[in-house]
């Protein structure tokens, strides 16, 4: 077990009515608040007006910043900031899902940064020391925005999408029923994010973290019982609850607590996807992950006790023979994606090899993934992409 | 799943030479300290001595308060609030397990405490609102006080234990190699405790919360892999990580996250031994435990279907018979205490029925136990410590 340091001060509000808590933790702060969302759907599902009464009840001044993008893009982060600094604001209120909430945290970042060109704080995360306050209101069960500092921001223009560290949530509140609405598609890419999240982490040289293994399986169990719940009866509370609570916890670095770092490969690939064709992350991951798992259990068989450690208690899959089982593990996977509604080649997204070399030199940037749970380098990269078409 | 919030500001330094952060952890406080500890297992180990060069080379002045008992008395804590007061004392620094942590929130708060008697502050509640900065350096995995508010303290004239919420850690700095030294009496009531503290929120009646009950199940698995490896490899680093890892979380509040409170019986119940015969909390709770789960099971065998989930994920027990799958579960407990050396009867610890009555109505104060996952009268509980004998 490794050494770690667990420091996250979120505070979180879970469950039904929550919002009544809304007023008072922005006033702790202030009461000059930017409004941050992305399209219409807090409109459609009531949430926006909820926001509005409570805030225009409590006397608190309002300033908009919609039309944040599902892969939040740098003139969404400049134009937040352009806000904040014209509007004197004291605290950000992010609603939405983790593209809200990670533009929403450059943002409260970005107003400290004294730089002009704020995609080079993403890209040196040079002067991030400072950001406004910022309250969130979590509608999407998926990237576990809500609880950690990171942030993911997009740039077209040189197909770049990186992460950063800008600042935690003061205060997130977690409602499920605002996920009620959510669509099959978005449910099911959310839920493989969660899964990524831990899938990145889960696959690790080190075996005897014992707590974080724990919680790593308990939350990849836990979403395979409830996404099929959730697709069918989309207004299930429990269900809900449990797709959200596992978010929270997935990408909040608790599950790889004590463990070796593994460079999260399958994100650094599918960030590349995003960068270059747009298309919703949690579909990406879920495409890539098996292929990535078949690849490296090929590349190096040592590592199948790992995989067979998944197959068993995650899958509860039995067997004598030991690559056979981690076999199983990985198709149930795909299978679980599959059969849950997500499109799973590539090709299904007109996705063709035409970037795939730049991807795989993007991707091991620095030389990242050479010390992932298999390293791997530029060629490796390139053929798992291929094997996703 | 119902509602909860999740507020743990403690940062947690979790590993070997961890220590390497105390001064930086103190400082942002202040340079004025009190050095808080118990009797004299933090000299033999080198830790005191460490302590004082890491104080004394960074220009801190160190007030001590040593002497704190295994149940903290309130005089101790009287104690610790008059040297804070006469010294302008600017952060606390705990450095021992769970009592001297415990007493060393309470002299926090007591510091800032406007009525003449700490006991009133204990048992009234009110008035803490406000506490001195609290460092703590962990070595014993047990009560999870490194990372919870809560603190209990004993009165032996009026024979009461009681907790109550002072305040968290700002750090606690948990370093397992201090657990090396630990004798197994002590390893084996700290495991105890931990799985206690598991145990009293896992028995409860919601279903569906299944991250926090997953956190639960691997808590308790975790131990009972751990704690034979500890008692037979003093020195096995992993053993006591692990260990010690699962303290920090077992107390938290979050197992219990989503459901239904249970009132916490077995502490109850173990509370009034300790503040009458001052033994060991962990093994007054492992004596009580399987004697509470048989007589409620007995008492309400509805209430079967979360021992057959515990004697499953827990035990990894089969069967058809439910009730019988039940009492496996239940028999596997009280084996694995008695396995790891732990007096498994009030007897042993020369305890008789001289108390019983007494003790049955101060444990059910208020009320409490009548929401208890199995509500326990007066009668219930008397029974439950004859079952003990």
């Amino acid at each position: 077990m490794l050494n770690y340091v667990h420091s996250i001060p979120t505070k979180i509000y879970f469950g039904k009515g929550q919002i009544s808590h809304l007023d008072e933790s922005l006033r702790q702060f202030g009461t000059r608040v930017l409004l941050a969302y992305g399209g219409g759907s807090i409109k459609k599902i009531g949430l926006y007006d909820e926001i509005m009464k409570i805030l225009n009840d409590g006397g608190f001044t309002v300033v908009e910043c919609s039309g944040i993008e599902p892969n939040p893009r740098i003139e969404s982060v400049a134009k937040g900031v352009t806000l904040c600094r014209e509007n004197d604001i004291e605290v950000v209120l992010a609603v939405g899902g983790g593209s809200t909430i990670d533009c929403s945290k450059a943002i409260a970042a970005g107003v400290y940064y004294e730089g002009d060109d704020l995609w080079e704080m993403v890209t040196t995360r040079v002067g991030l020391r400072k950001a406004l306050p910022l309250v969130d209101i979590l509608t999407l069960s998926a990237t576990g925005s809500e609880y950690d500092s990171g942030g993911v921001i997009t740039n077209m223009s040189t197909n770049e999408k990186l992460g950063a560290t800008f600042t935690f949530p003061a205060v997130s509140i977690c409602d499920p029923t605002y996920t009620f609405s959510v669509s099959k598609y978005q449910t099911a890419a959310g839920s493989a994010d969660i899964m990524s999240h831990i899938m990145e982490g889960y696959f690790s040289v080190t075996e005897d973290s014992e707590l974080y293994d724990g919680i790593a399986e308990t939350v990849l169990k836990s979403v395979i019982r409830n996404l099929p719940i959730a697709l069918a009866e989309p207004d299930n509370y429990s269900a809900r609850a449990n797709l959200m609570a596992n978010s929270s916890i997935a990408c909040s670095g608790i599950p790889e607590y004590g463990k070796q770092s593994t460079g999260w490969p399958c994100h650094a690939m599918e960030h590349e996807l995003s960068a270059y064709y747009d298309i919703t992350h949690g579909v990406g991951l879920a495409i890539l992950t098996p292929r990535w798992m078949r690849y490296i259990l090929k590349k190096d068989p040592t590592c199948v006790w790992r995989f067979v450690r998944f197959a068993k208690n995650v899958w509860n899959l039995e067997g004598e023979d030991e690559h056979q089982l981690a076999q199983a593990g990985i198709d149930a996977l795909e299978n679980f994606f599959r059969t849950n509604g997500i499109p799973m080649t590539l090709t299904e997204l007109n996705i063709g090899t035409e970037h795939i070399e730049d991807m795989a030199k993007h991707a091991n940037r620095g030389g990242r993934l050479s010390k992932a749970f298999v390293p791997l380098d530029v060629e490796d990269i390139a053929e798992i992409y291929k094997a996703c078409l």
